[in-house]
């Protein structure tokens, strides 16, 4: 089959790999029927060594169940699925805990001799913990919006509940990528009042407005920093959710939480330290999030999206086929695409 | 009156400074009963720069009101009242989330015209949101205990409340000092379970064990954390309670709790960086905590000292005159003492 490989920066190709076989009973084969790239794929895309084989990935897709393994009962053959960005058993202590990432027998796409999401079919490890049945056809209008459940609208939607949003809760969005505008999105949906979004693409905040942001600051730095100040009475917000990932944004996202407010960070690390001293414990600063665990947010996430009442899939604003991949990731890295969906 | 100054570390004084005098209508003259001396004041006892003048010290005291000003009702002459460790208006925004130490209108002890805790007498800013009346007399042999609600008790609760402790809760506390065994009273009190006390001095630690700890760790560094590895199933606890203030008990917090676990600090950083990068990130962790809004929670745990439940003041090991503080800082700062209470 098809998939797509990184060898280095920049160096993404689409090749013939091995079709996946099922390994082990609790396997189950999925046919992808639409995958995406991801903001966090840009970042090895950017930086990665160059290596002299290449490294499967991807790790957001939904498709078709083609095969199971002798202990699936819960899926079939023709099943339409949605995949979660780590794979796990759904039923260890941390998955009941709903912290699927930390699965004590999941593990990553891509890895070892796991697929990775970016091509035509997945073995899909633990497949009754980890897929999530989806009540449509392969052709259905909601896929986009359903494709977004894999990781970057429950990472939003993360990023909202670890920084404790709720009703009337003041919120500033660090961030118009695709993940910013869905916490921008989730936000809302937990009744966040005030939602400063902070970015400078116009398309993009436009996007985050219709998403429910009420005021957007297109200004960086010290000057961002005091324009949420001046929509605030200079106090900032009791929430600030950073989805970028670089240390200036959590040093922005810093300088706007109010004090005793909470920082809820779900940008992955471009950063070893966080300013944490003495200042932030003087104001009772609280830094919270990490990676998400998509799959302990699906099923509550899911009917809002069936009944059309949300539609996080307007983060894609381009498609491409699977041998297109590598122009894809361009695009994205030079941010002519917010974020690129791919039918194989 | 005579009154605690520091002019440089190791250089504690105690003078003659002027009579506090009423200035605000809503001053009130406080004739010191007990006070103490707090492991934050070992900080600049041990780093602060000589001065030509000292500065008046001391955040922690319990006394009797002399006088108040024309604003203050709901105090008068004779009233016994403990003062938390900074002034408030109680009646703010901030202070009614529970966050007086971000009090609009409040500040620090000892910091510009107004008294250090560590004298004969305190002129009280905001007296009425100040202080808490105590339903006893001045010779009560509750003092210490009552005491310890202007600070080190409740950093400790603060700990344990903002990390979430709660029935059933697992607890690693770093660190046997005052706020350290503080905080395994309060994770005690607030239905931890297994309360895991890392420190190695043998006396406090055995206090400690008297407040509610589980199990002690003497072992520091990486045998420290794999001694509470090995007492955890290699896990880690749910909550850590960083009550040193140091960057290697911070590291120890991020190594000994549980992955989607809080690491709540009471210890005032010494650091101005915190190791929050991606395998934090990846786990999930919580940086939480902060300087104590001691006020918020003086009225909850004040029933509690009353009728005896518990006994805070146990932390006091040695009492002292007030021309002895400076002998007092040394003890500290030399770790013959725990915690030292100040009879002026």
């Amino acid at each position: 089959m098809r998939a797509t490989l990184i060898y280095g920066a920049g160096d993404v190709r689409v090749e013939d790999v091995p079709d996946p076989k099922i390994l082990e009973p609790t396997d189950a084969l999925v046919r992808v029927v639409r995958s995406c790239v991801c903001g966090s794929d840009l970042w090895p895309y950017g930086a990665r060594p160059t290596t002299e084989h290449g490294d499967r990935i991807g790790h957001e897709f939904l498709g078709v169940v083609e095969e199971t393994g002798s202990d699936v009962s819960d899926l079939k053959r023709g099943d339409v699925v949605v995949a979660p960005f780590v794979w796990s058993d759904n039923t260890c202590d941390f998955c009941r805990e709903g912290l699927h990432t930390s699965c004590r027998h999941g593990g990553m796409w891509g890895a070892e001799d796991v697929d990775g999401g970016q091509g035509e079919a997945v073995r899909v490890p633990l497949a009754e913990g980890t897929l999530v049945k989806l009540p449509v056809g392969e052709d259905s209008d909601l896929l986009p919006s359903l494709l977004t459940l894999s990781d970057v609208f429950p990472t939003g939607y993360h990023a909202a509940v670890k920084g404790g949003v709720g009703p009337g809760t003041d919120v500033t969005v660090i961030g118009d990528g695709a993940v910013g505008v869905s916490a921008v999105l989730s936000a809302r949906r937990l009744g966040a009042e005030r939602i400063v979004l902070m970015g400078r693409h116009r398309d993009r905040t436009d996007l985050g407005r219709d998403f429910g942001a009420t005021d957007v600051v297109a200004e960086r730095g010290a000057e961002g920093v005091a324009k949420v100040h001046e929509l605030t009475g200079g106090d900032g917000t009791h929430v600030v959710l950073e989805c970028v990932g670089l240390l200036p944004a959590v040093e922005t996202a810093i300088a706007v939480v109010r004090d005793g407010g909470t920082i809820s960070r779900v940008g992955a690390p471009q950063y070893e330290q966080v300013p944490m001293g003495f200042p932030e414990f003087f104001r009772n600063l609280t830094l919270t999030g990490g990676v998400a665990p998509a799959r302990a947010y699906i099923e509550e996430l899911l009917p809002d999206v069936l009944e059309g009442k949300i539609e996080p899939g307007r983060v894609f604003d381009r498609t491409i086929g699977l041998e297109e991949v590598p122009d894809g990731y361009r695009a994205m890295a030079d941010r002519e695409a917010l974020k690129v969906m791919i039918r194989p």
